[in-house]
């Protein structure tokens, strides 16, 4: 049997091309399966895959140069010498860009059957949910009235944070990047407005839509919207920080806002990585999976077929061109 | 009797100067007093005074232009109508840059006697004392053996949160703009170690003083020091935000720092103001109160005479040419 991988070919400088990519194959070992051998059925691409691609410091070791991409996976088991999985069984893991995953097993997680389908379980029930839900509820600190807003919020981490404002009992106001996205998000999500950020009337816009001002901004994007958020900060507002996506493909990294707000606002900014949360998830799971049962919770996923489109699927992230959780499709659900 | 007092002549534009302040003189109103006549002994003088003379967005109403600028005093009684107060009482209050105040006592508070300077309850048991109290205690949250770094660490505030941040068990490590004044937080507070910002390697000075990183930066100064702090912030690093004395004075505010440290080091930054911390008053005058009684905490108060010099010393103060808490005696403390 032939694994397909795409490894990566070079370090971008600045936005990455297809050229970063380069895709490989490699036979897999001969004979009787040693550990968990696992077909890839769903592969999640995610803005912190750009982090991983650059050697400047950050919270992860990055990819090296020739190294198979990371990335979460859903997976079936096609052998295992491991009794605790069995051909057949769903997995989540960590495979990467890949078609086949093959270890000890020590590392995946079985999925039970349930009427969602698999892809969630990289979006709201994976890692982007449970990023908004500890993003929004341990440092957030939601109050019932107060007005949540939230950058990127037809994406994945973005659509779950507002979906939680309005249970939690707050106004939630979404900033996307296209009308399309907006009438998504107010009309499919269910936030209370959201505002395109690409507008020329966006300062007003977004003004418009929070005649309270802002008690909560959960900031996945940086750059211009950051700023226009500032200007409607309440006293007391708290900055849940799980992203910058509007500056990954800089070269040079540009400044910021000049802090006074925070002393002005009295205001609380904190970065956070949702891996250091683990203790969490069982109430995420708890939660969250609730509300997607009872159908408060929507998700939408924006499958991309075939291995191989993994790069310029990945590209279409970084330009906001994708609609919805990206996930590329391996493999056939019913292979 | 005449009250002399000086008021706001004009905003700045930048650095205030001698010209943006104006002493007037305006006769008490004779007869028998009605309420609380005090003549002010110290006038506290502070940075914030600074964002009072502007009309920019801040946590506070500015002086109006022809108004008797603001700030806190310690006082005698001399005559009273008021049951709560005799002639001879020593008093704090927020009188202002004046001889005399008048009111009905209602916002202010009676100091007992003790063998403690009467300029500490402007300094290490008033408003600074518990800025650093509230700052490093409740928002800093220091642990045993993390390394605390403070900026201003010679002023009125800064030299109390490295004390305390002695008492707590951790490495305390100053900034200051001289030898002189970081000789001074070495020899007389007890810091571990204090650099000189106005030195050449002081980047290098800053990674040498903690070799274990920095678990919490008390932010008083803003500016380029903070970006040398923030290349040695530990993950889960603290910033308790109390003021940016370097950029008060810019007529344009400078952009800031790039926020991706605080999601690489997973850190916080939070804004406070001491007065809406007034909970913890009993707190901190107890336990400061004990560690200054107990010779814990040591202060230092740079006091000039006569409230005519009043502006010449607040711009001194911007530009870090005072050594200690910066007080006017307005009057002798025995006349």
């Amino acid at each position: 049997m032939i694994n397909r991988h795409i490894v990566l070919r070079e370090r971008p400088e600045g936005r990455p091309t297809a050229h970063s990519f380069e895709l490989k194959t490699t036979p897999l070992p001969e004979g009787p399966v040693d550990g968990v051998l696992r077909r890839t059925i769903y592969l999640s691409l995610d803005p912190y895959m750009r982090g991983r691609m650059s050697d400047a410091e950050s919270y992860a070791t990055p990819v090296s140069v020739g190294q198979t991409m990371v990335g979460h996976t859903i997976s079936r088991v096609i052998a295992s010498s491991n009794p605790a999985f069995a051909p057949g069984d769903i997995v989540s893991g960590y495979d990467g860009w890949q078609d086949y995953g093959l270890s000890n097993g020590s590392t995946l997680r079985k999925i039970a059957p349930s009427r969602l389908p698999l892809p969630a379980y990289l979006s709201v029930l994976g890692m982007p949910g449970m990023t908004a839900y500890v993003g929004l509820i341990d440092i957030g600190q939601p109050k019932n009235g107060e007005t949540v807003v939230v950058s990127a919020a037809s994406g994945a981490v973005g659509s779950v944070v507002g979906q939680i404002a309005k249970i939690k009992g707050c106004r939630a106001v979404g900033i996307a990047g296209s009308r399309e996205k907006c009438e998504y998000v107010e009309r499919q999500l269910g936030f209370d407005v959201c505002v395109d950020y690409k507008s020329p009337t966006f300062r007003d816009d977004l003004a418009a839509a929070c005649p309270d001002g802002i008690d909560i901004y959960f900031e996945n994007v940086g750059g211009d919207v950051f700023k226009a958020v500032v200007r409607k900060l309440n006293v007391g507002a708290r900055i849940p920080l799980c992203g910058l996506i509007a500056d990954y493909n800089e070269t040079e990294l540009p400044k910021g806002p000049n802090l006074r707000f925070l002393l002005v606002k009295r205001a609380m900014i904190r970065g956070f990585i949702v891996s250091e949360h683990a203790d969490r998830q069982p109430a995420f799971l708890r939660d969250v999976g609730a509300w997607v049962a009872e159908g408060r919770i929507k998700h939408r996923e924006d499958i991309v077929d075939g291995l191989e489109h993994a790069p310029t699927a990945l590209l279409r992230l970084f330009d906001g061109h994708n609609f919805g959780k990206l996930v590329v499709r391996v493999s056939a659900e019913n292979a």
